[in-house]
């Protein structure tokens, strides 16, 4: 994930202006980002768009069911290659997406977002075209996109060269979506060769010495020190850079919600996730007494901090940030996080002992539950951890089931996918068809609830038309159980009701050939997952878990609920 | 569809304050105006909100499978029922309804968006919480929510009575969406008692004068006028004053796209839609030649104009707008249309005559097509047309069917629900389920494409789950074919095709006892809508209508892609 718009102007391949029309040079942008699918949904401002894609060798385009799904599938691509891209029509299509790059924003994913528009002339006369408002403004969907994403550019032969070089760059850089909208007419144009003026963030050498021996300092003041791997590890790549320091400092780390899998949790230093008290109670003490917090990245949201019931000394924290670092009340610009990590992997071995043989269980680590009994929290959640394997991709949907989840032991090299702080529900469905066409050799794990399910479910399609085959979990509680979890002022709320679906019939609505099956104990849980196992090496599962208590659910959203519950007596 | 906030203030009751909580004030606004019903998705920032509701007596709550189909039935339910109201979480749910609320916008639908944010303190603290940004920011989504809204809104204790009044009443002028948002914590909060100093909208009695003077001198010195009903007269409620005006005068009318069902079909006078180019010869010819149009609203879209392609003489045209009035180039502001068309229809009786024994055609009026032949467009749009009865609901989704379903002439009470102008495929379906629980004794009837109805095809599942009743026509052309005929520079695109499903199979997926046939010839069209007519008294129905050959259309649809080709070869 490095630079390559500054590798290719190195080398002058690759993206050379030469004499591509607008359409061409986009797609060998994105190709050199290793983009090799396009996510979106056809529509008329954007046929030359699809047109030119359709022609092009080396990547090509993922129907969605509809565009918020479409935008879904791409957010998730991104966090497995780094960067993806959508394409929308104008009006509809992009006002449909909304919610998909808000989230991206949010939570830190680079998905270039290429919205069709009208002809130029017709935006000149400001006619009055379907997909717009009937006033003339052409601007007013792009104006709406610069809240949500980090750029923003209408694209033409004279600015291509420079706009869209400069947004991937800004993408990549800051790790949020970024928005260009073209008129259908001026995707064929040629390009004008262009000299970008644009100035890739570099880190100040001078600023680097003085936060890395404070960093020093206060790390060799410690004792006790602790490593928080969040949100920060995973999208720019710093695995590999944090574990390194963990095992030469000889220090212990646990990660955040929105930092999961960002490190190996099979490492013997890591923890698990640390949630305030709201999590396990053996991570807190060693994070909480802490004399030293090496945070990388922090985002502390409610959901990212146990509700904030974390407490972290914040004069003795050193918070290493994309671009910058806190440590203490200093804040030092201009740093670029890799190269403040290396500065302190210089550092000389560590002074730190662990004491010998600690090992850090995990919540799920034994298996609980007699195989006639009906499944519970406790009983299929050491199941699911059980199964996973090296290298899967495990998408865990808001609700219910991220609660549990978020707390399992992954394997090496496995990646966590979930919205830990948008929290957009029906998020999963189209995030797990997004991670199977990122990668088409990795195994992916879909856990959804039957609530969330409803809002996406026609991606189940998308994954069937296109020959994907992951193991979807369907936890079946008949509602939003989530929801009657947060709500601790009223109980029986028939708006957390939802219809009764057959789960394992869709599959066939769908026209898919799959193997689904329906689960009430551990034991038919056992079997589904061996069957499964074999099943999916041919084709996509449906696991549907009737959990028979609807208020079911792990010990971390049960102590979530308590907490609520407490705050609410406290404010009354 | 009087100002009911007008009427409560005279007569003391309705929503008078009192010691009423703000979320009590709100929902007694929104029973005033007639809503007994509120779309939406339940979400941890609305709870208070749903639990208010919940309680209250005359007023419930629909869920949406997800937010952007509660804004399509949201929308559907306004145009049905004057006005309507949806209710979002902050961030993820709002940004999700956008393209719904955009779409209310654009086709002048007012629709009250309520979404519920968090505490106040916590907004006050720019604490970052999960369905944000993580950036402190809680204004961003109200700010965007201020480019497709005609009014927006903050509510608090002190501001409720004169904020929700005051953004009622311009919903209802203007037939545009409004947004408010509410912390959780204030909705039970009580409300103060406030004077509002709203001003509604009236008629400036000279400049109506004026206006009149003038449109009668152009009436009388012409010798074939003709009245275009558009959009306005649903909105607005004046299909009587229209039908009246054309029956005082003797002068024939037409619709537009945006306004059919306007005025009643089966009027002697109505002649049709007018499209220029596009539509009828003889309606166009009518209209081409008037001497002077009366037109009731007026959006020169692309749409509603055959693609620019009709041709009025401006000089000679009389715009009634809903608060102005345009003859010639000469704009008469002030002026509501309802005062101006009870003006127009002070005038003597009609000078002009229409030719005895006129009659006008309609295309599909003559059967075609025999019992074993294959459906054809020149074969089902005829059998459609002969089984609409008297207060049916006509849904007409975006893309092939909608081209064909609007030339068909309605039954007197009909409506026609479509998007014409915004056509953001997948509306129909929610907007469906909408007109269900607007008018439950009424008949609905869903025209959908495969294309368009795997986009927001959950929303069967809230019809079954309301008991909802529609008869569901699919027409399964297997693929996006209206992309296909506007797409005139290439051919066979991939991104183009869909995923076949087993769209019988999907309601018993959903969990429905329902009534499914799928029909490829006309006979057992026939028989299927024979057999729909006495099973939808039961269950709801769904006819898949096979169309064999992929690109079979209505003439208007075949129209159009000549047209554009036209176009096309013009500018190349």
């Amino acid at each position: 994930m490095s630079n390559s718009i500054q590798s290719m102007k190195s080398n002058g391949e690759g993206s050379n202006t030469g004499d591509k029309t607008l359409g061409q040079y986009l797609l060998d942008c994105l190709k050199c980002e290793g983009i090799t699918e396009i996510f979106g949904v056809p529509g008329d401002y954007n046929f030359t768009l699809l047109d030119t894609l359709e022609r092009e060798k080396g990547i090509r385009f993922v129907n969605g069911r509809n565009e918020l799904n479409a935008g879904y599938a791409a957010d998730s691509y991104a966090r497995l290659k780094g960067v993806s891209a959508l394409i929308t029509t104008f009006g509809v299509g992009e006002m449909s997406a909304c919610n998909a790059i808000a989230g991206s924003y949010s939570e830190n994913v680079p998905v270039i977002h290429i919205v069709g528009s009208p002809k130029t002339q017709v935006q000149q006369a400001h006619k009055l075209m379907h997909h717009t408002l009937h006033d003339g403004n052409y601007d007013v969907f792009r104006s709406m996109y610069e809240s949500i994403t980090a750029y923003t550019a209408v694209l033409t032969p004279e600015n291509a060269a420079i706009e869209i070089p400069a947004a991937i760059r800004i993408a990549k850089e800051k790790k949020k979506p970024v928005y260009l909208v073209v008129a259908i007419d001026l995707v064929m144009k040629p390009v004008l060769q262009r000299e970008s003026q644009d100035m890739p963030l570099k880190t100040n050498a001078e600023v680097l010495k003085a936060a890395s021996e404070h960093a020093k300092q206060l790390l060799e003041a410690s004792q006790h020190p602790v490593i928080l791997s969040d949100w920060m590890v995973q999208r720019y790549g710093l695995s590999h850079e944090v574990e390194d320091l963990a095992q030469k400092l000889n220090i212990p780390m646990a990660s955040l919600q929105l930092g999961k899998s960002g490190v190996d949790e099979t490492h013997p230093l890591y923890m698990g996730m640390y949630g305030g008290a709201l999590g396990s109670s053996k991570v807190r003490d060693v994070v909480e007494q802490a004399d030293c917090v090496l945070a990388m990245g922090l985002i502390w949201s409610d959901s990212n901090s146990g509700h904030f019931s974390g407490r972290l000394d914040t004069t003795k924290t050193i918070i290493i940030e994309p671009n910058s670092v806190k440590i203490g009340e200093a804040v030092y610009l201009d740093i670029k996080a890799e190269d403040m990590l290396h500065e302190l992997l210089r550092a000389e071995q560590s002074k730190f002992a662990t004491k010998k043989g600690t090992t850090y269980d995990f919540p799920y680590d034994m298996e609980t539950g007699e195989p006639e009994d009906l499944l519970v929290a406790e009983s299929y959640y050491p199941r699911i951890q059980r199964m996973l394997r090296e290298q899967d991709i495990v998408v865990a949907e808001t609700g219910t089931f991220m609660n549990g989840i978020s707390q399992l032991r992954l394997p090496t090299g496995a990646n966590y996918i979930a919205q830990a702080g948008w929290e957009s529900i029906g998020y999963a469905t189209p995030a797990a068809f997004g991670a199977c066409i990122a990668a088409p050799s990795r195994r992916v794990l879909l856990f959804t609830g039957d609530g969330s399910l409803q809002l996406t479910v026609q991606e189940i399609s998308s994954m069937l038309a296109n020959q994907c085959r992951p193991i979807i979990f369907i936890l079946n509680n008949d509602g939003y159980t989530i929801e009657k979890y947060l709500n601790v002022k009223t109980d029986n709320q028939r708006y957390n009701e939802i219809p009764m679906w057959s789960y394992t019939k869709l599959t066939e609505a769908f026209g898919g050939q799959t193997f689904t099956v329906k689960v009430q104990t551990n034991g038919e849980l056992d079997q589904a997952i061996r069957d499964a196992e074999v099943q999916s090496q041919e084709r996509l599962c449906v696991i549907e878990m009737i959990a028979k208590d609807p208020m079911d659910a792990p010990d971390y959203l049960r102590r979530t609920r308590e907490f609520l519950e407490e705050q609410e007596k406290k404010q009354s």
